[in-house]
């Protein structure tokens, strides 16, 4: 039977389309079963929800992503079946379970994601299980190999292709901003994509989005990195291993991000594009994904194999990220400490040296002798900002950008010093915790700017650090929240104080 | 800021409100994020999903769920404010991360649950990873007395209060509905509520909804009790430990049921309903929730030692699931079958005997000697079938139903023997599948009724099993489900046959 489309303009994540209580009756489904919706060109698969008036009997409502996929002026109806659950459910149990998966099961589930076939319940039920059976090695090459294989793949005429990623956990980090035009002023081809947060405050797509176009096409990726040697592309955009925004949109609430599936999903990305040179930052220390040195090694040494068995040269660089890089966190604020070092005004010197030291790797992997200093000089010289604004420019941003430019959120706090002392430790987690609750990396203003970091001296009730959102209520709720778990540790600080028998608290707040 | 309500008569899953992007961005919400929505009366949080179109500025969409909690014909405005994730999500994942709960973290949880605070990402979440990492006999006791104190408790004035329950696993379990007429005409109080199917083909509140309202109110089940002595309900209408609906609404797409969560959510409800005596069925056998002995006494203890620690006597009976119980898996088939046992005429043997057993525990729990042989007296006296027949009459059902007048689905297919031989097998699990995949529990009508089981003797071609639907895509689903999967299992059946060179196979099918 044929049902008339019906746009819902309502954007829920999930496919979801909406029936008729008595067409679903009639055709034997219930809210939140499965059916096939049919034209000529396609089949999707979808959740369905019931109503008794929204949608009358003959019509089907389809709510934002599903009426995308059938989004065509000739195309009055589509045809809907009824289905059952997709048999990579069945698998995802198996690896509950605690069962290993085949290259054919890990392939299967990956294509169901990656075709939305497994709803918020299932995809989330894949992830912990992930989480906490982990995967094998050749699991986890299978897993990178389905990532690839069931995306889109760039072949760029320039070779070799370099490309570099920052695994996650070091708030501020935004370091691609300076590497790729270093890199890429250097003349060597780097089309670099990015996602968007995931356990962090702000991911580089969504910092960079602040002052340029990011949501760039595959032809657009090709063209720039061919005609200037750099880009910095938000990887949702284009469909290189897509399987990983949709297992994105259940790992970002939970913040959760299984050892696996991060390799197979930053490494999938780096093959789609075509990588022949992959380098791979690992910032360690209290509060980063990767704490621990021992699970560095583990890491790089696993990136390193996969690497090798998908014909990519891969190193690693185990970095510092025990506190933030820098000395801003939030999508405007990054982006505008970026071009401060760009233009030689850094407001801290992490960023600047990390990011020289990361684009020296890669220029040595590219066969430049000194990499480093290179890279510094090319960062000095004002070349890497003319680069940068090259890079600007071709992705539709003002290629006359200047970081005064660039605003953060109206709504301002101030966070100050409990007690006279030294910093001794900023809280990697805490700190995001505050920037999330003041609306990173959703709302592009919001963020913090640290005024005193580790090591530095504070006197009581002077500022340790600002607090920007585009919303008063979340400036509240973050303001509230940084007093409660207190991000920052100063020596000598008096936690708490109980009093004896007869006197009051002192107040130390 | 007030929003004026405006009903969504989408039935989705979750608690969702529709807000017009401008607003939403107003506020500084986006979709998925969450929202706190206020009236006089009460608060209540909901996840946002985005509309340019559905809802104008200054209006909020409810969807079902969230107008049902502000439906008054007096309340026209709501105010709306943007809140964070709840704590609890934070709690969830210490649990994944493998470190025990305390009293207060898993209230806190179960809190969150009971209120529809979290999504079903979050729900998920906290499901496997209970169902992978567990929780110690305190943390299950902690959960056991959170789920009862986040609900409703009965309070019946008759006194002392029996209830039993079965642990799924075992397809037709129909028991209920001859155990509680049984125990009801012996004199004992028994108010009785089940849930619907989780792993199963369907649950006990599903058979009895095919003949008689399971949606009864607090007030019904006390009074029908107090008066004839025994009710069956669903529980989902009640408010006895509701977070256990909204868990088992992830897990039943995920067929998962994690040992701590099953032994808190059956104890929860028992101690709601003021149980006094608990017997405890747990079936074993191949394709049972508890497959292996070690288990089953595994569970016995624990659902005895935490009953101590809540006060109810609790006593288990480990019966055999290993195939089917009686002859009709179904809905429809189900209470077909057992009200031909209550008449008299059973379809098989089975059924009656652990009916008659399981009522035997109970009367002697209760003090009563020869407690089978006084059930089954009962039974054969027919004043089970009178005693039911008042369940029905209190319970809006027809009290003069026959078996005959309950019909399976409209559609029915014959699975027929692939050999001669002896029925050496039947598998729960796929006969669970095949019984889902024709639309049980949701299609009332579905099920399979066997002709053969285990040990009887079959001829090729002879049918082994007849699968019923309410829908005809379904049927063919399921058939050919039962094809590939093959529940059966007949000796001497050759499974396979490759010929040698120059030869054709022969088609066993």
């Amino acid at each position: 039977m044929k049902y008339k489309i019906k746009e819902i303009n309502i954007d829920a994540g999930e496919y979801t389309v909406i029936l008729n209580v008595k067409d679903a009756k009639d055709m034997g489904v219930r809210s939140l079963d499965r059916v096939k919706i049919i034209s000529p060109k396609k089949t999707v698969t979808s959740v369905v929800e019931t109503t008794t008036s929204v949608v009358k009997e003959g019509e089907v409502g389809m709510l934002c992503k599903v009426f995308e996929e059938f989004k065509d002026p000739q195309l009055k109806t589509v045809q809907i079946m009824p289905t059952s659950r997709p048999h990579s459910v069945e698998l995802i149990k198996n690896k509950i379970d605690g069962k290993a998966l085949t290259a054919e099961e890990i392939r299967e589930i990956i294509s169901d994601i990656a075709s939305h076939n497994l709803t918020d319940i299932e995809l989330t039920a894949y992830v912990v299980a992930n989480q906490l059976q982990g995967m094998t090695l050749d699991e986890t090459t299978w897993l990178t190999k389905a990532m690839v294989e069931t995306g889109d793949t760039l072949e760029l005429d320039k070779k070799p292709v370099f490309d570099f990623h920052s695994i996650g956990g070091a708030p501020g980090n935004k370091i691609t901003l300076l590497v790729v035009p270093i890199v890429a002023a250097a003349g060597l081809f780097i089309p670099k994509t990015s996602s968007r947060a995931i356990s962090s405050a702000c991911g580089t797509a969504d910092i960079l989005e602040t002052i340029a176009r990011v949501s760039l096409s595959m032809e657009e990726i090709k063209t720039i990195t061919e005609r200037i040697g750099g880009v910095i592309a938000w990887g949702g955009n284009v469909n290189f291993a897509p399987a990983d925004d949709v297992i994105i949109r259940v790992e970002y609430p939970l913040s959760l991000d299984p050892y696996s599936q991060l390799i197979a999903s930053v490494l999938a990305k780096k093959k789609a594009v075509g990588a022949d040179y992959f380098l791979l930052d690992i910032p360690i220390g209290p509060g980063t994904k990767v704490t621990e040195n021992e699970l560095a090694n583990k890491y790089a040494h696993d990136f390193i194999e996969i690497g090798r068995r998908l014909d990519m040269h891969v190193e690693c660089a185990i970095t510092y990220g025990g506190q933030p890089i820098g000395k801003h966190i939030g999508p405007a604020l990054e982006a505008k400490e970026a071009m401060m070092c760009l233009e030689g005004k850094p407001p801290s010197t992490s960023v600047v040296e990390k990011s020289v030291a990361m684009a020296g790797i890669l220029l040595e992997m590219g066969g430049i002798h000194n990499g480093k200093s290179v890279a510094r000089d090319i960062l000095d010289s004002g070349k890497a900002l003319a680069k940068f604004r090259e890079i600007l420019e071709a992705q539709d941003g003002n290629p006359d950008l200047k970081s005064g430019d660039i605003l953060p959120g109206e709504h301002k706090a101030e966070i100050l010093a409990p007690s006279d002392g030294y910093v001794i430790f900023l809280d990697n987690k805490k700190l995001v915790r505050v920037a999330r609750a003041a609306g990173s990396p959703k709302d592009k203003g919001a963020g913090l700017i640290f005024l005193k970091k580790r090591g530095e001296k504070v006197d009581r009730g002077q500022p340790m650090y600002e607090i920007y959102a585009d919303n008063r209520h979340k400036l509240d709720e973050a303001v509230n929240l940084s007093n409660m778990i207190k991000p920052y540790q100063v020596e000598g600080m008096i936690i708490a104080h109980v009093p004896g028998p007869g006197r009051s608290a002192t107040v130390h707040k």
